[in-house]
């Protein structure tokens, strides 16, 4: 290889330094003291793990987008994607018998071998949480404000979390008899906003018009409180209701928290992570093409691993946050050059006690020869 | 795969979570706080490179005991096995033109593929320093007081820093004309403590007496000061000589530092990474078998990236450091746990609205359901 190519980092990842990696490490920084103030602590996971942790089944990253390799006994191992089947296994492992909560945050590098086209960094650091043991809309409600407290610790003002439910579509679906296969293929036209093929496909299942009005119309479904409220007026079908109203239970208790105002609403998202069973949540903001925090509840996860506990848990994107805030021109504040103490060979005595002290006072100096 | 066998992260690498988690992110807190005492800042770099930036020529792991796979393009990555081949990369390309010094520091994650005979860690947390652009004797001790500094700072206290230099021997085998390839074998002997071999290596390569014995000798040459002081009157070739005098004005100055009682010398020391130029150090401790930092000057690495910068730095591991406390029974202080307030359905707003003052007063605190 030239030494041209040789100083190139590979495709999609990158070098950090100087002033953009202060503001990384102070926005990780914030971003885990407000995540230490809701009670989580640490776990690490593998950078690498077994390729089935993240197999088709789990839902997680698409099999041609994972880093593969082989361990010495040939089994496949891969970079992990996302954190969040890593952490349902360890809990699996060594939590299984906790009944109490558990609350989890990681930090750490996420690996995607997204194609060439696409521009997007392949190697990104994910500061996420999990809250286990919890199915109640009180934890629901817990973690979505976490995530606005989170977002506003950095100084952002202008964003919005919208929520989702899985099953209200899962419950019209239902309550339509249209099957699980028939209802991802509805799910892939509606989130594409191609109405027309929803449209065909629905006329194709002969399902009744008011179900089919509310079924083209969940893209659409957007909007402030009043638009669930409305909505839980015409929808029939327990399951559905029961979304609905799991959405106004969260928003009451985001109210007590005093951050409603962050909130919107969108029973059109509909996540790729087939992982996800309940509330689902995304936090948009400017600057960031891509959502800046994804989550939701993923109840069916751990039995995956030979557990079974309810889960739900939320992931931030570091590079993209630290976009959002330059784009936004929100300040962050990094510590200033260290103090330089120049020395000579005849003053090297003096200017080393100098330093010694100066250091032992918390100040950071740096000695260099004149 | 067996649910059994999924829970199991692979061969090697493990998670991490708990009270070891919270020891763990305090060593790395105190030793980065004392690393930017000396004025270093961060820099990260991909936790993947092109095969060819750990290769042979640039000494470090050996290609079969790297992780190995491909992009998109069919070019080979590897996972970083060591961060100084990177930071090298990095600052060729991005501080070609710096001619202050550079002090850098890294924190992460590094990937061995040990045959599974070892039962080594294949994944560990490295956190080390690179100084750019100073050749002079009193980076050298910097960089050494600093390691000292990094110990001490843990609670460490039985401790030794060995210093060793590579001109030493390799002064030796060029007045006893050796050429590389047979310096290579004698030194891999000395190494080994097989003076036998090395006898009759140097029997056939004619070698007079006084260098003979001298080089025989290395591997036993290692105390305090005095061992070098002594040498320096009976070693006559230049780069010998001047490589004591060198070790000499190291110790010199950290006199002035108040560090030397940590100090010894082993001549002997001869570094498996064939990028180290000059003076090379290991830091020992009990609990650990291996040396729990290793450092060195290498002044030549750079030019493999078509930069030219001496060059001196160390690594520690964090695993091995949390091992060498435990064993020592040294305290590490982790926060203790959140406190946690408990709620009904009937008193949650009157709850939530304490957990959220006491958090905004800096308190950890975790809501759960009664």
């Amino acid at each position: 290889m030239t030494i041209k190519k040789l100083v190139h980092t590979p495709d999609g990842v990158r070098d950090i330094y100087g002033t953009e990696m202060q503001r990384k490490l102070t926005v990780e920084s914030k971003l885990k003291e407000t995540i230490y103030s809701y009670g989580f602590s640490d776990i690490e996971t593998p950078t690498f793990e077994y390729f089935d942790v993240f197999s088709k089944e789990i839902g997680t990253t698409s099999s041609k987008e994972l880093y593969k390799f082989f361990d010495n006994y040939g089994d496949t191992l891969c970079l992990r994607p996302d954190f969040t089947p890593s952490v349902a296994r360890s809990v699996s492992k060594y939590f299984a018998d906790e009944v109490r909560p558990i609350k989890l945050t990681y930090m750490g590098n996420t690996f995607v071998n997204y194609s060439e086209l696409q521009g997007k960094l392949k190697e990104v650091t994910q500061i996420g949480v999990e809250l286990m043991n919890d199915a109640s809309f009180t934890a629901d409600a817990e973690i979505i404000n976490l995530c606005i407290d989170s977002l506003k610790s950095l100084g952002l003002k202008n964003f919005q979390v919208s929520l989702g439910h899985m099953d209200y579509f899962k419950g019209l679906c239902e309550s339509a008899g249209i099957d699980e296969e028939k209802e991802y293929e509805l799910r892939e036209l509606i989130q594409k906003k191609n109405s027309f093929s929803a449209e065909a496909l629905l006329d194709t299942l002969h399902v009744n018009d008011k179900c089919k009005d509310l079924l083209l119309k969940t893209g659409d479904t957007l909007g402030d409180i009043s638009v669930i409220l409305n909505l839980k007026e015409r929808v029939v079908n327990e399951k559905s209701k029961a979304a609905l109203e799991r959405l106004i239970s969260v928003y009451e208790t985001l109210k007590i928290y005093g951050n409603e105002e962050y909130v919107s609403f969108d029973l059109g998202m509909l996540s790729k992570y087939n992982y996800y069973t309940g509330i689902i949540f995304k936090a948009f903001t400017y600057g960031v093409g891509d959502a800046v925090v994804k989550g939701g509840r993923y109840d069916t996860l751990l039995s995956h691993f030979g557990s079974s506990k309810p889960a739900i848990g939320f992931v931030m994107v570091v590079d993209d946050l630290l976009m959002a805030l330059r784009g936004q021109d929100i300040p962050v504040s990094v510590k200033g050059d260290s103090e330089v103490i120049y020395f000579t060979d005849d003053d090297l005595k003096e200017k080393i006690e100098e330093a010694v002290k100066l250091r032992k006072s918390g100040k950071r100096i740096s000695l260099e020869r004149k």
